[in-house]
C-alpha cells in the first residue's frame, strides 16, 4: 500500500522534536537580544520576482541560486535577507522613519554542493541600521554590545569579538601605493591563521606588485597586536599620510570608545587588522566572532558597515550597518561538538495527567486548570498499562506526572511524581502547580550552550 | 543609476512595520497557546520532493502547486502543513512517542488566481496529535477547548466553534439508502446559508437519485437545532437503525460531555449538522469556527478526525485529529474590518534615548542600563534638531523619550517624556524604569483583536 518512501532532501535540516526544543530557544534569545536594542521584526516573502532579487548581478551566488518559472513569472527564493531587505528599504523608502533598525530571522536557499554540516536550506538571523544619507558612527559602535548580548544570553564567555576598518586597510594599502591591488592582497592576508607568518611573508613578497619593503611593512601592520589602546597607539604612527586611513583610524576609536559603557569586556572584544570581510560593498567597520575554544568553526557572527544598500532599486543613499548570524550551521556545529546543555527541558508538556478513575471528567478539570496556570499541560487517555503510561513521560522527559485517582479525588489533593528524582508528593493543587513551578524555574534556569570549560560546574 | 524598480509578488504579504508586529503578537498567541496543551513545535523544510509531496495525488491543489527542477531534482513547495506531517512521522516512526502532538506555524504556497484577499504566500498554524493505531476520542474533545482558548487569547468573545461527526452523516445517509452519494449530498446541503431553506428543499428534490420523501427527511435533520443536550436528544432519534451512526452519536456525546470541564463555555459551541469539511479523508468529528459578527469571513478554524494520516508512506495506520488556521487571511481579513486593536503598542523600542550632551558615555550607560532590565531600547545619536527627533519617535510611536542633559547627570536624574499624555517626569533612572514597566504593562493589557460590540468598553 504505501507507495513513496517518506524522505528529506539532502541539504535540508529536519530536526526531531527535541532538538527542535533546543533550536527554537536559541531563536527566542535572538528574537528577544535584538527587540531589547529596538530592532523591529519584518518578514518579507520566501519568493520573489528573479529580475529584483539578482538585481545586483551575481557572481558565485547566481549560481547557487533556485529559480524557475511559474506561468510567464520569472522566480527565485531568496538566497540572503539583505537583497531583500534593500528591496524593502526601497520599495518603502516613503512610509520608513530613519535610521530605519530591522531585524529578520528566516530561512534563506543556496544550492550548494551537498555536503556533511552545509545546508542548501538554512535561517539566518540579521539586524541592520539604515541611515537616510547619513548614519551616526554610533550605530557602529552599538554592534559589539549586541553581538555580545546575544552571545552571552546563549551562554557562552569564551569568544571574541574582532573589529576592524575598512578605511584602515584601503588607506594603509594607498600609503604603500598599492591602493589598486587592497582586495588581492586581502584575500593573501586571510591566510595568516593557516599558514603562519613566515609563509605569508614569502607569499606576499612573490606577488609581482609587491615588493620586499612592501610585503615587510605589510607583515608589520598586520601583525599589530595588543590591547584595544595598545593598538590604537601603535596605529597613531600612521597617522597624517592618508586622509582615508585617518577617518578610518577616527572611527576605529569611536567603536572602541563606548565599549564600557555598552557593557562590552575588554577581553571579549579586540582590534585586528587581518579581518577584512570578503564582500565589497563593506565600506567601514567590519565585525568578525570567533568562538575562542573552536577556531575551526570560523566566524560565527559577521558583518560590516556599508555606504549604499539599496543603488540598483532606489537613487537615494542608504547607508547601513549590519551583522548575521547562521544559526542553522551555527546550532549544527554546537550540536556536533556537544555544546548544548543537555539539562534544558525539551519535552513537548511540563506535567503529564494521568487520569485513575472511569469518570474523567476530574481530570479534565485539572489539565483545564494547569493549563490556566500556564503550566504546559498534557491529558493522557489512551488505554495503556500504567507502565506503558509512564514510559512514555519518561521517553519525552516530560519532567512531572500527576494521578488523580478515587483517593486522591476523596483527600481533594492530586499526586505528583517528578520524573527526574522520583519523589512523590500528595498535595492540594495549588501547593502542587507552587511545587511545579518552582521546578520549572529551576530546570529552565541554564544556558543553551555549554562550553567545555563550564561543563564541569 | 537605479535599474530595477522594486517590487513584491503579487499575493504575497509583506507588512509595514507597524502591522507586522501585530501579526506577530497573533502568532505569538497561537505558539502560547498551542504549547499550553502540551504541542511540541516542528519545523518541516518548505521545499521537498515532488514525488514525496504529490504521493497522496493531486486534484485542485496539484495545479497551483509551485514545482520545478533543480540539476536533476524535481522539487515544490509546501502547499499545506499536513502532507509535511505525514511524512515526518512516517520517516521518524520509530523515533517518535504516540500519541504525537505538533504544532506547526508556518508559510504554504498555493499559485492560485491572484486576487483581493487571497495569498499565494500565507501563514498556516497547524496542530494535530497522531495515535499508532488507537487514538483516544478525549482528544476530539479536547480541540473545542484549544480553539476556545485560542481566540479567547486573541480578544475574541462573539465566535461559535461548530462540530459535526462524519459517521453520523455517512450512518444517516444510509439509512436512506443513499449512501452512495453522500459526498454529492454533502456539497448540495453546505449551500443551506446561501440559499435558504426552501430553494435547498427544491435542490436535493432535483436530484435523481432523492426522492421526495428522502428529500424532506434530508431537510429535516439538517435543520435540526437547539441546545447540545436538545440536537443529542432529537438524534437519539434515530438510533438503533445504522451502527455507523450509534458509533458516530457516542463519539458526538463524548466530544460534548467534558466542555463545561475543559472550560469551554455552552454559547461558543454547537453541533450543527450542516458541517461536513469537503476533504474526504476526515472520518469522525469535523469542527468549524465561525465569528458571529462575521459570517461573510466564513470559518477560521477548521479542522477533524482522520483514520489514515500517512498510508502513502508507511504501512501502518496513524489516526489523528488537527485542526488548522489559516493565519495570513485571517490577519488580512481582521485588518480590513478595523478589529485589530489599534491601542496596542506597535514600535519597535519602548524608549528613545536622546543624549544632550557632547559625551555620549551617559547616554550609552543609561541605554545599557534599561536593556539589562528588559526595556527595549533606541539610542538616538543621529545629528537632528530636537523637533526631528521627537517626530521620530512619534512618528514610531515610541512610547517614552528620555532626555539626559547636564541639568539631569548634576542631579543623578533622567527625564522621561509620556509621549502618548506628554507628562514629564524628572526621576533617578530606577524610578524611571519603574514608571515605564508600569506604563509598559497598562499599554499592553488589551487585547489583539477588539470586536465591534467591546469597541465602546
Amino acid at each position: 500500500m504505501p507507495q513513496v518512501k517518506p524522505r528529506t532532501l539532502s541539504g535540508f535540516m529536519e530536526l526531531l522534536p527535541a532538538p527542535q526544543q533546543q533550536l527554537e530557544r536559541m531563536l527566542n534569545v535572538l528574537r528577544e537580544t535584538y527587540a531589547l536594542y529596538g530592532f523591529t521584526p519584518l518578514d518579507t516573502p520566501l519568493l520573489e520576482s528573479a529580475e529584483v532579487l539578482l538585481a545586483k548581478g551575481g557572481g558565485e551566488t547566481e549560481k547557487q541560486i533556485y529559480r524557475f518559472q511559474k506561468g510567464d513569472s520569472d522566480l527565485a527564493l531568496r538566497f540572503d535577507l539583505t537583497v531583500p531587505l534593500a528591496k524593502y528599504v526601497a520599495q518603502h523608502y516613503g512610509e520608513l522613519s530613519f535610521p530605519f533598525r530591522r531585524y529578520q530571522i528566516g530561512k534563506v536557499y543556496r544550492g550548494e554542493r551537498a555536503q556533511r554540516g552545509r545546508f542548501r536550506e538554512f535561517y539566518q538571523a540579521d539586524i541592520d541600521i539604515i541611515g537616510d544619507g547619513k548614519l551616526s558612527i554610533l550605530n557602529e559602535a552599538e554592534i559589539p554590545a549586541i553581538i555580545y548580548q546575544t552571545f552571552s544570553r546563549l551562554g557562552l564567555k569564551r569568544f571574541q569579538i574582532r573589529v576592524n576598518n575598512r578605511k584602515i586597510l584601503n588607506g594603509f594599502y594607498a600609503m604603500l601605493h598599492l591602493e589598486g591591488y587592497a582586495s588581492d592582497i586581502m584575500r593573501i592576508v586571510d591566510k595568516l591563521d593557516k599558514v603562519g607568518q613566515d609563509k605569508l611573508g614569502l607569499m606576499l613578497a612573490e606577488e609581482p606588485y609587491i615588493n620586499e619593503d612592501a610585503a615587510g611593512e605589510i607583515l608589520e601592520f598586520i601583525l599589530i597586536r595588543g590591547s584595544n589602546a595598545e593598538v590604537l597607539a601603535r596605529l597613531e604612527d600612521y597617522r597624517g599620510q592618508n586622509a582615508l586611513f585617518d577617518e578610518g583610524l577616527d572611527e576605529l576609536r569611536a567603536v572602541t570608545e563606548h565599549l564600557a559603557a555598552f557593557g562590552v569586556p575588554e577581553e571579549n572584544f579586540a582590534v585586528d587588522l587581518t579581518i577584512a570581510r570578503g564582500l565589497d560593498y563593506y565600506t567601514g567597520t567590519v565585525y568578525e566572532t570567533a568562538l575562542l575554544d573552536h577556531p575551526e568553526i570560523g566566524s560565527v557572527c559577521s558583518g560590516g558597515r556599508y555606504d549604499n544598500l539599496a543603488g540598483y532599486y532606489i537613487d537615494k543613499p542608504l547607508p547601513g550597518v549590519g551583522i548575521s548570524i547562521g544559526v542553522t550551521r551555527l546550532f549544527y556545529v554546537l550540536g556536533e561538538q556537544g555544546l548544548l546543555n543537555p539539562a534544558l527541558p525539551t519535552a513537548p508538556a511540563d506535567v503529564l495527567v494521568l487520569p485513575m478513575t472511569e469518570d474523567l471528567a476530574p481530570a479534565v478539570r485539572l489539565a483545564t486548570e494547569l493549563r490556566a496556570a500556564g503550566v504546559r499541560t498534557q491529558l493522557y487517555t489512551e488505554q495503556k498499562k500504567f507502565k506503558a503510561k509512564m514510559a512514555y513521560a519518561d521517553k519525552l522527559a516530560i519532567p512531572y506526572a500527576l494521578f488523580l485517582g478515587e483517593d486522591e479525588l476523596a483527600g481533594n489533593v492530586v499526586a505528583c511524581k517528578d520524573m527526574t528524582t522520583g519523589v512523590q508528593t500528595t498535595l492540594s493543587v495549588p501547593e502542587t502547580i507552587s511545587l511545579i513551578r518552582a521546578g520549572l524555574r529551576e530546570k529552565n534556569r541554564g544556558a543553551i550552550i555549554l562550553e567545555q570549560s563550564n561543563k564541569g560546574e
